[in-house]
């Protein structure tokens, strides 16, 4: 039996098990306030010129979401989204369980555009309607759709018009700013954002996310966040290591490269038996359109979503 | 001036007052467990045929949504309501600061479908989504329509169908059950729904609604939290006075006709002049549809909802 | 059977339901933007010597207190309270429940002492611990006792100290500024707390707590935290109304009086019959302590709190 | 510089990272579906003798407290802990912001006794309190001491008279176990609590905590809980594979037994230098009393929990 299924099926890139055995006996202090913490930190800020970036390292993708995205909130502030996005559909409610509501819009190929969200602001003017603050998009979007350079500037702008900050969720950050085609790196990134986070367990790692607050009037009191959504591990070590390997010298986007180019093949092949997609391919998901008779057949030898 | 804005801009019908006066003195157990609580439930569970429901008494119709709804919820449980539907968009996320998801679907009339709910359920099987739980509805909705018997029990039978509990918001409920050709009573409503509520502030009272748990198994410690979210109050005599005057000789059905036949005037004179309804008038909520001249014309000597 | 159980066991001072009567059927806005809120609130800005307070009429205490506290604090930030505080014990975890933890210290006659608060703040140091950020005390204490002015001083003193918002519970603030030997008036309360609220319920009204937030950085955006937790009543000027009644002639002050006086009165009487207090009668609660024999004696004609 | 600070300065144990190694290229399902989750819970239901016990693996020790606490309570109902508890006092008010009081009673060498739980139940009789409904305890203690077999009965025994789940915070149940002169081993301990978690990352894991829950009634949906609480890790195999690796052949207790006997090696080298203990060392954790100078002197060559 084969998987494509997902990218997080198998554990991490030998050289992450490496670095995790070399610096393994080294003596350091808890909860992410060791020298390796230090260190992926520093290369994260270099690798996004953002000298000023706070930066904390995380377990889950769902944790990134939930504990940044709240902690820049007020109780009766909400967050604007894609109908499709990973917040509103796939992390069991829980920025509703952290108290804030989640707006879903309608997208196109998974992208928000900046009208609808003007709209929705419109609607939204006094005490008994809650108050939008946050602009929540996904980069890869779910459907493994990219936004553009011009894209997210227009996003910006509308963030800018309304009082929204503008976050970002790169659980598949890598995959989209090597993809064929993007414009918009993790500098341009960094710049537009107010916050966002580089994932890792997607991308080569045993696990973690690496929140990245560039906005440095959501950085306060970030760590007492994190602590009290049980975020904070007392070996802050193992993640900050992944992360120093993965950035030190371009491991990152070379796994992601890998990805995309892998998916590129198994989509022309796919393109070359004549199925449509219902996305154009632009990263490393990929939802080709088949005939049910060619599913079945597939389930036969792959790993299939429909089977659980 | 004259204003015709809503049915809360004066204080209460002469017999609230006069209820109120007559039983100031007497002494009585605080927080809701005086006679006049008793009284009042007991004529309402005679009214409604429910010998078993539960009955208590808030003061505003959002701290009834609140409290009820989120007291039958575990933490990843979730809403499904109208798009338009008074906990989506008009009580500042209060389900959601209380942890749970409200599903906003479309409507038609104000109105949800059957369909749409079972779509909405074929989507949320595991636990990286919420878990839809209750199907929250307005009577008479949002912009002044009706369900009808057959189409509550439609709705009815998809909650059985889906493990759903039913929940109606009765701000309005004398406006619709007094309405010209409804067929849907409160023995019916109280028949079909796991709980509701009657609205009293928008009917002649001073201030309060009356929660109605008609499905035992949602019964237990419900004073627990109405203590917890504020909602206990110390005189619950003064809600439970009012509630007793409004139903001892239907008091409550002869405000609500005569709102009815008020508005009903007023939308024959609309009609007269030729102007057509966003929703056809069903109850007292009309939404004649002006050219912008009528409207600044009208603004000169009536309230105006846009001018805040 | 005759009951001295509490302050809430009847309706309204008749002034209280004189004034909505007369009130009744002038037409006003809803949701507290009437007349009659604006010149309640002037009122109380008055008497209080504040002209910049923002106050907002709520329901109940319950309602005073967990909506102004939690609407101060982000959500790692904690609560100061006495261990027999009205948020510790008698509020069925209302704090908590919106997510902050009350620290309950011991107390000397209902009363904090700054260096317990002291104490506790050099143990909240970093972001393992909550961050305590409002101190919380009760005038009247909830065994009757009383803060006098200097008392008040080094407690805002400590405040000051450690970054704290002080925030007073006047539930049964009447009774303690109108008490003998009381030397702290409204007018230092206000100067003094960042906060407090004026009780409405247990001083002659039907229902109703004044709430009054004195430091302009606490003041914005308080209405959609009202909205949000159900407080926002539609007839907001059923309680204004009350509070307008209650100040504009000092019917507030002679009402808490008159409590005072009668429970001095019974004092008196059981002082002449031998028996001692577990608190000093100073205001309008009393803690004899009789013994058993007497108990039952007395529960044949007089409600006891130790029947249900 | 050497470090006795705590038990989490390392990485893993050899062993741990050989195993991650051995299986890293395995394909499996994500979200803790994989066969190394199943088999990991397989392992541990045999070592403690509870074949229906439900098994899920979080990457922290406030995760494991916070989400299963909370996935045990009504909104309204409390949990029950020492003056010292780490949900009390270091997990910044987790289980607050999840809508809990924390009652923090006083403790004798860091442990409960049931005759204060019987006392505080007395005072928590009705709907103006929280209900208190779970008993935490930690083993070994925040102080490094542990409960006996008879002391763990007795506040069974407890938690039995007063519906009260039990549930043991096992951060550093391996030092408890393996203790000299313990007598409650991890069978007796499954089949005295309702549910308990066993501490990996104190104990040689790179990071990870095995939730245990025995009460068959409290394990319905509790993966809808780790969703939402952002704990249900993509690639779960990264922790199950260590928590099989250490509990095939004992290793969890060979690890455990190291850490106790350096521990006891150090005490008796500080007792013999004449030095008392604050608790007697039970397990490795040590609280000797120094005078101002040794500490001093210490601080030269060792990592001082007093310099942060």
């Amino acid at each position: 039996m084969f998987s494509f299924l997902n990218d997080y099926s198998e554990g991490a890139h030998p050289r992450i098990l490496a670095a995790l055995q070399e610096t393994n006996l080294q003596q350091e202090p808890g909860y992410g306030l060791d020298s390796f913490s230090q260190a992926a930190a520093d290369l994260l800020r270099d690798v996004i010129k953002q000298p000023k970036a706070a930066i904390h390292f995380v377990s889950t993708g769902t944790q990134a979401n939930l504990i940044t995205l709240s902690s820049f909130l007020k109780s009766y502030e909400s967050i604007i989204a894609a109908e499709h996005g990973h917040i509103s559909v796939h992390e069991t409610g829980a920025l509703e369980a952290a108290g804030h509501k989640v707006h879903a819009l309608p997208s196109q190929a998974g992208k928000l555009d900046p009208e609808s969200i003007c709209d929705l602001m419109a609607f939204h003017k006094d005490e008994h309607s809650v108050r939008p603050r946050v602009l929540y998009i996904s980069q890869a979007t779910e459907v493994g759709t990219i936004y553009n350079k011009q894209e997210l500037q227009a996003l910006r702008a509308v963030c800018n018009a309304h009082q929204l900050y503008f976050f970002l969720d790169g659980a598949r950050l890598g995959n989209a700013v090597v993809a064929e085609g993007n414009d918009a790196d993790l500098v341009d990134i960094a710049g537009l954002c107010d916050a966002f986070y580089i994932g890792g367990t997607k991308n080569g790692a045993l696990l973690g996310e690496a929140v990245v607050i560039v906005n440095p009037a959501l950085q306060d009191s970030f760590r007492y966040h994190l602590k009290q959504r049980g975020a904070l591990m007392a070996k802050g070590r193992v993640i900050a290591v992944q992360f120093r390997e993965l950035f030190r010298d371009g491991l990152y986007f070379e796994n992601a490269r890998h990805a995309n180019a892998m998916a590129q093949k198994l989509a022309h092949g796919i393109q070359a038996h004549g199925y449509a997609f219902a996305q154009e391919p632009q990263t490393n998901q990929l939802f080709p359109i088949f005939p049910g008779i060619v599913i079945e057949k597939l389930k036969k030898d792959y790993e299939s979503p429909f089977q659980k």
